[in-house]
């Protein structure tokens, strides 16, 4: 089959590797009809992951089932799927209570399995024209009769969209808040979206992308481009000077201070300061135990100098890490079977798999207008 | 009457001050009968604030209401009533949440009012003859016919116990779970006991001070002393490897190394360690947004060098601030009035108003055996 | 003072009665602008209850402080309040507990106070051009600077919406939650378009009022009309057999069956039929311990013949009771301010307060296109 | 194998039957060392359900897993496994959610599965030399080193002691609280003794056997024998006249009054009244939606005369349905593993699966002692 390949920093590569197959009895195959590329993908494509060379890499995958496993009770051969990001065994610990992004079965040693991803175990991308999926029963979303039609905003239940409303969970976040989402990137869009549909009063997106940033004022949400404005002042101004109730760190280690610097402590520190007293912030930007590439020895340790001072005086709290998919994407899915949702918004450009390679260039330098990228492996032969 | 007033760092006095008197309908006078030392009138005492000189301390309240205002409907003169040192308007947007710790009516300008306190408003401290409290009805718990017998237990709860038992609450604790409480102060003390009364399957408490480690083994604690065993190695077999479900931080900004230095990152990074991925902090233990004192750069803004790389891999959590002290009252009053619960096991010394200064200088440096001092005002003439 | 008063068995009279006035030091008198009629004054009007002669009626109201008591701390001569119709003192171990509808405070003897409401204390109600509002500093809702202009958007708030909020949160609602609504009267809408704002996937309406149910469709709800379809087979249909995950009973116990006679168990049971198995039921309707006006001696006892046994197989359950409405008020004001609610829609008829007596014997007998009354006590004389 | 078979009403037989054996690769085989006899077997040995002749009864079951199907993942030959009495597939919209006592696929075109259980699916129970298990990751709740030594504590959360504590959480309780539970056969001890556990300041236990009550009383309950006292009046002296924060309803449809009438609305009403306004009621005594033998034809439709007027004027909850043992088994196995727990006090029988129909009898009748019977399947060829 024809599938993604990771060929060392800044290079992937669409090659001919061997089918997917069965593995064990809970096991289905899945033939790949959309497939999204990440803001992780481009983690590893820079090469800052030890992502091993050779490896087929895509986590954001939907498609029809091909093949089952004999252990398998609900899935059926036809079967129109959506792939969580993250693997669960559905029986541990962890995923018996909801989290299972921190599965403890599907990678033994690490809590937490994921499709084609750094340190998230042995499993194989589905950036490629079939996919293999472990227990199948528990990780398959079958979807209903309108899969195809929507198959657009389907796919975004994969990842990106359960990510976005996972920070404002995070952030423990309630109708009626005042909702701070800091980021422009296509989670920070998706934390936004997801807030204004959770009946946020008022959602301020902060970010320097004014094509982006348009994508967000035109679902309702507030923005706020920091080219023009101090963001701290809009927010005293849009808040009365409260401060905004609950807060979406959707930027990450990779955060940029105004003279193009990674600054990784630059987006937390401003959250503690945007949050009112008794708020609470929700971090799904990517944080690292390990940064080699950083500048200074306090980050490449994974620290940040993190203003706890005032986030205790505060009396704030924050909750962190990947999203728990599952816990999601039933909703997320019916939102979108009664047209309550329709997060393909956000996708700029539907590809082949052949354009990958172009796709991620484009993607990793945020060329514009590129905001979020589908691949159709089926699609003309690509 | 008589109070113990801050005269500058390391000194406090007993002098003749105004007596205290009602200033607004719906405050009342309470003749003090029992008032605590906290650890954090040592921060006071010690001239780490900007506690003015000349003022009263003292927010560890208990007493008989003397004098009632015009606009008071509940509390009556005679009434034994235990006083939250945090004081609460009752109508404000953070007190109607239960926030009653980030009061925005009692100290205009900052979330929180407390008796005695540095930065929490105007108020006096109770550590003193005589004590005006306002919005009465809002901050006077009216105890029952036990008040006198239990009275040491009962002015437990205007800090301490509900302190200890917020870091619980913070940290997210439920039934069965393994808790970490890092601190063998009076603080990490209380949070031990509640874990062990809110049916933790294990607490863990980490110190160095033998005293109180024996203490917490009397009410069926694991007990680990650093000076002995490596903490982390002591956690990870008591859970066989798992780590905590939930920790406790009750040290705060002034932890010292082994070499007996500050290093206020200590125990929070120690902390991201030995919690299990999914799990979640409470930190009770204070930080403080400026510390002039500090040894670093970072450390005098308030900040510290946080793992938030392995925060983040792990998914956990944490909450901070002061303890809301009126979301726990009633309910640990219960406990107290039906025998479930007795905190007064944690004081070591009974004394006049008279021997304050002895009281500090002994509790400030730790003296063996000084665990927690309570104050009898009306004693002995003191 | 110009007042609505009680005079009997579906009498009611604008008289001149005493100015309100401060009877305590925490009181403020409110010039009322604008007062509802609610669809409970309905069951006092009709003689149902033991609502005494002479006495005031009308709890929904809104308007301007004009005096304020000596312990009023937040309330200024000025200000623009929205009043909750239930009355809590903000001290006792209900208000603090957020459930002000059962203050043991304000009416002694029986949890819960309001104004001009039968068993709910000595209050007066505010269908008048003045009222005394106890405790003022917690039962006012302090409007911001577009009071005047949506002044009909936030008298709703009084009682209506967050009743109509109340039955979705009773009944456990989270986003995406298929949600039934039974009853279209003005509570039943207002928890439709509740249960609307706050992201359900399918909110479903039963009622036989065309033009009510009219309202209902506008704003997004799916509407069952039992006069022309089965609703059991309607709802079925619509959840893909499935049930509903939530149900709002906003009926009560003066549910009509098709032969128009009452029926007071016909919403509950009906409820727990399409109510899937582990959802839950928010009563908001009205239950009474006693009605001597019942058709059997089981309904006179206040008890219904209840399918208890559907109930707990399928595990479901219900929460009851009128709504805390500052455990409300304050979101929904803020959602109102932001332009995201606009609950005026359910207002059909602005009228003065010399018009009530017409006003009553219309909604009363429900009259065509009557569905909420507001009065106006300063207009024209009125 | 050897086996308790369901013969008619009163009547079981042990029996030779067709081994268990592996059915599908998900499934495992345990040869069963322990399997209690359960209230609710007795309504099968009674003949008031639809159980099947020759079927075999018996859902509290532990013991070893002796085989091992193709496509189970975690469990391994030679665990010993503790096997909660529902079975769930791990994967349905239900189990996901917790609720794994309503799963949707084990048992199609019902909610809910069970071991030898009338309607709850084709599975064969387990008192019998083996079992087979279904979706054997899901179901088994593998025991650490300790699982021999502490086998009929292990074995209590089966379903008892999940039962009762289920009962507590349904209820809504929290530390500190007041609970009453009515009904002092297995469930109701098992309820008292979890919310004594679970940190309640009083907990009150309703019945009329003195060697139950006995029970109760030595862990620390307050014990009231209706048989002595009036218990609305002894339950309003032990909470000051203020009624009980949370009820746990343990006896079911089945209640009889003091005429030894079964009166199924007895015990729902009394806890309606003996509940504080704002409390709440746990259900997990059995409610069915027919009995054709009951007295009234309300009670034959599965109705109850319930007190609804009361309820709802209180503003109480109540919650329903059997326990979602999966929900709790980890956590309270945590407990019996660090000695927080030894529910085994309740066992008052050992008994050999030979003895198992004298041990129907005397259960049955409610023999003076016979509390509980474990039967030991292995046991002297029995």
């Amino acid at each position: 089959m024809r599938a993604v390949v990771y060929k060392g920093p800044h290079q992937v590569q669409v090659e001919n590797v061997p089918d997917a197959k069965l593995e064990h009895p809970t096991d289905v195959v899945v033939r790949i009809t959309s497939t999204n590329i990440c803001g992780s993908d481009l983690h590893m494509y820079q090469g800052r992951t030890d992502f091993e060379e050779g490896r087929i890499i895509g986590h954001e995958n939907l498609g029809e089932v091909v093949e089952v496993g004999k252990g398998v009770h609900k899935v059926h051969k036809g079967d129109r799927v959506c792939l969580p990001f993250n693997i669960g065994c559905g029986f541990c610990k962890n995923c018996e209570a909801g989290k299972t992004a921190f599965c403890l079965e599907a990678n033994p040693g690490f809590a937490g399995a994921a499709y084609g991803y750094a340190k998230m175990g042995p499993y194989s991308g589905g950036q490629a024209e079939y996919l293999r999926v472990p227990y199948a029963d528990f990780n398959c979303l079958v979807l209903p009769e309108d899969a195809a039609e929507k198959e657009n905003d389907y796919v975004m239940l994969t990842d990106i969209f359960p990510t976005g409303w996972h920070a404002t969970e995070l952030a423990g976040m309630r109708d009626g808040d005042s909702v701070l989402v800091w980021g422009d990137g296509p989670v920070g869009i998706m934390a936004a979206y997801s807030a204004v549909l959770r009946d946020a009063r008022q959602v301020m997106i902060v970010g320097h992308h004014a094509d982006r940033l348009k994508l967000a004022e035109d679902f309702g949400a507030i923005t706020i481009n920091e080219s023009d404005v101090d963001p701290q002042e809009a927010i005293a101004e849009h808040t009365q000077g409260e401060g905004a109730d609950r807060a979406c760190e959707c930027v990450g280690y990779q955060a940029h201070n105004q003279d193009g610097e990674e600054q990784p402590n630059l987006v937390m520190n401003n959250l503690v300061k945007a949050v009112r007293p008794t708020g609470a912030i929700g971090v799904v930007g990517l944080f690292v135990p390990e940064d080699p590439g950083a500048a200074s020895e306090m980050n490449q340790r994974g620290q940040i100098a993190f203003d706890m001072g005032l986030f205790f005086e505060k009396g704030q709290r924050m909750a962190t890490g990947q999203a728990d998919v599952k816990a999601y994407n039933r909703q997320l899915a019916d939102l979108v079977f009664h047209d309550k949702a329709q997060p393909s918004f956000l996708l700029s450009h539907e590809l082949t798999l052949d354009e990958a390679p172009d796709a991620y260039e484009n993607f990793d330098k945020r060329a514009e207008g590129w905001t979020k990228v589908v691949l159709k492996p089926g699609k003309n032969g690509g």
